[in-house]
């Protein structure tokens, strides 16, 4: 019995997956131990069989299984009521829900056209080719054709991101005084460029700079906790 | 002795501006009877004066002046603590300034681009010349170049509406169940667009047109207290 963690894990152990980061966050902000069962894209029957979808992560709590993140937080912010909140009340999750639409629709996108063509290189060999026909397939052309003319990915996706330059000018975290999980959906966004990606997708210096750094940090460094983009990957991938 | 709102007012009693807005619907929420004073842009000094700036609105409580309505929002939270919240506690407030920080910097500037060729016909006439003259100093082009290739302008608007579309999907109101100074923020920008151009904004059918009507209706019809959009104004302005 307990809590066990259904995690994407990449090359040499990486674990690029934005959704998995905003529940590593989430689970040691709620003080939650965890067995973590590492999952690749070919393992996609696994997951289907556990929770009836193919996404990662999933959680299997007590032979509970819940899959999607917004699902998995809420679950945890119900089931564990006496651990820190991830929402700070009814009015928090909701705004949160609002954070976690922006980052899926206003954020995910920009970024894929700045990391996509280096984001291979942290999967298991065994699973870029599967990687690469399905994203190609989604965005109708190659990863390479998605992120030419970076300079101009780039700042589409840095302007995407000018309300958060201006809100962590006045605050230290996107929820106030302290982190909760509104933060961990916008570090998630983020630890994925950062993983994923030899380039710095966050202007310096900056108050998001600064606030990536406090996230990393927290939980015992829990950002730094697996490795980084492979140096001289561009040219293995 | 009392609260006095000085509100930027238009053609004919109008109230175009969505700053006033978000002020208008905090103050129903709190439950504060206020009187109003109204103000043209050529009162420039009358806000300077009691203010030490140009920007309306402002508050007159008792003698304490605010401006900015970030801050008079939290004022009103923090000086009518027994009101209904406009927040819902720390976390939600944080994340509202996020709100606010989004709304200004991801709709308002496309939103320039479809309504502002329309709007000086909202003003009061002697407030136009002002108007077209310090916005298109900004915009660095006139008013219509700037909303030249209207397809594209809305396409642009509506895109950044997208996190609002698939939140508003889940749930009532940006702030859950019930709506609050997150709703306030975001509607204040479609009333300024509903109120300052005869254009629709809003896709239909939608969650978000449903919920605009929803906000439009609060407070008995308080969205609807003024005049719309004149007549036959694109020939008269």
């Amino acid at each position: 019995m307990g809590l066990t963690f259904y995690e994407r894990v990449g090359f040499e152990g990486r674990r690029p997956s934005p959704f998995s980061w905003r529940i590593r966050y989430a689970l040691a902000h709620k003080e939650i131990d965890f067995d973590v069962h590492p999952v690749r894209f070919a393992d996609v029957e696994t997951i289907r069989r556990l929770s009836g979808q193919h996404l990662t992560p999933i959680i299997d709590h007590d032979g509970q299984v819940t899959h999607e993140t917004w699902d998995i937080a809420n679950y945890l912010e119900d089931r564990f009521p006496d651990r820190p909140s991830l929402f700070g009340g009814a009015t928090g999750r909701a705004i949160a829900r609002f954070i976690n639409d922006w980052a899926s629709s206003q954020l995910s996108p920009p970024l894929r056209h700045v990391i996509y063509a280096d984001f291979p290189a942290v999967l298991d060999p065994g699973d870029r080719a599967y990687f690469r026909s399905t994203r190609e397939r989604d965005l109708g052309m190659s990863l390479e054709a998605a992120c030419a003319d970076p300079e101009k990915k780039l700042a589409a996706f840095q302007q995407a991101c000018a309300p958060l330059e201006r809100c962590l000018s006045t605050q230290p975290y996107v929820c106030g005084g302290a982190p909760a999980y509104a933060d961990y959906i916008v570090f998630s966004i983020f630890q994925w460029a950062r993983l994923g990606s030899p380039k710095e997708v966050v202007a310096k210096p900056s108050a998001l700079a600064d606030w990536r750094s406090r996230m990393i940090a927290l939980y015992d460094h829990l950002g730094d906790h697996f490795l980084g983009y492979p140096a001289g990957s561009l040219e293995r991938s």
